[in-house]
């Protein structure tokens, strides 16, 4: 990193976003200020970074402001050296991005549905059936680009490890809160040997929160959604 | 274009989606064949080229598919020569993109609801008024990129240009069927000027599609809705 680079990241916890951004971080080896954001009580810096959505997470670069962490990693990639989280190659970068959308919209869409959007009990039960469906998907594309003994992008973590680490502990959460496997079994054996690869990684191990922490986070969710109907 | 290759995008005429990557096909200068999906029967090239979602669009490049219009876009700039979609600079870079998914998610998905996916007519009326404040949103961020006469993309049209530009003739066909006025008046002057410049670009007359046929393809689509709501 050069010496002139300063570095804020606005963020929560238990955010797999967030937790996305840090992870990419932690791969170029960049330091930088962190800031826990109140939702409830947004700061001022979060608004005026992030005018449009509002949303975390925003990354300040000497002063300009990033969002929507796919973005995020992307930017980061380009504008500073250290190990490469996208290819080089464009039609191999059209699938990492492919997969790394996938996550996103099949998988964090899943057991976000499932734990803590889910009106119902019958669209929480359809949450978990994407989930499996999903990470069927993905076990499927693991094994194109891992011989079961790296990652998504190949030898290195890239753009795809990050978008489906980032979401290890919530995986890990939910099955803690439902009982389920979804990580292992007969039908994702080479996502669950990827998954024990990626959370021993130093990266990981910094950047990823607790399991603990998440199942208490999504539990208080879970309580004020149900107040919240109750009072409606 | 190198002499080998090949290129060939499965599409359907109306979809902004498809619109999107002929605008980029044609701004690379790149000929290609093209097939017109029949999405209530798809073919067996498109369910081999996109087993994940089975959807249009999608290029074939010298045999290898590449799904998901914006990634196609991405695709398309990086391997071929030709006047640059993105900036070079990575802040440059991580703007257009967040506004070429603000264009998807907020405009796009606004005139979807309102025309065709709004299931009652207070989702259509919510619709409706997402895609003014969505508009209004995009003529502010027009004003910090353009002096009125020309481009998101500054002097030449870049990847937010076709990202807005590829729904224009949605955009007018949702003016003829509401009588609304979503592009002009007070509130998006510089926007409305922008459309008239775009449209008469020669890569957007030779890839927008006719106005009145979406028009018609949207009526056929509500009389479908209505339909199947009266027969459930």
């Amino acid at each position: 990193m050069a010496g002139g680079d300063d570095l804020k990241l606005l963020g929560t916890w238990p955010s797999a976003f967030v937790t996305r951004v840090k992870l990419a971080l932690a791969l170029k080896g960049l330091s930088y200020e962190y800031a826990e954001e109140d939702l409830a009580s947004k700061s001022e810096l979060l608004l005026r970074s992030n005018p449009v959505h509002k949303k975390i997470p925003v990354l300040i670069h000497n002063g300009l402001p990033v969002c929507e962490s796919s973005l995020i990693v992307e930017y980061l990639d380009q504008a500073f050296a250290g190990p490469a989280i996208l290819p080089a190659d464009p039609y191999e970068r059209a699938i990492a991005r492919f997969w790394a959308a996938y996550a996103d919209d099949k998988v964090l869409a899943s057991w976000a549905t499932m734990l803590i959007r889910g009106k119902t009990e019958e669209e929480k039960s359809e949450g978990k059936k994407a989930l499996f469906v999903a990470l069927e998907t993905m076990e499927g594309a693991l094994a194109k680009c891992s011989d079961g003994e790296g990652f998504f992008g190949g030898t290195n973590v890239g753009l795809v490890d990050l978008a489906l680490g980032c979401q290890l502990s919530w995986l890990k959460a939910a099955e803690v809160m439902s009982g389920e496997e979804f990580l292992g079994g007969d039908k994702t054996p080479l996502l669950a040997a990827w998954a024990a690869r990626f959370t021993e990684l130093d990266v990981a191990k910094a950047a990823l929160p607790d399991v603990d922490g998440v199942v208490e986070f999504a539990k208080m969710k879970q309580a004020k959604m149900a107040a919240a109907a109750a009072a409606a």
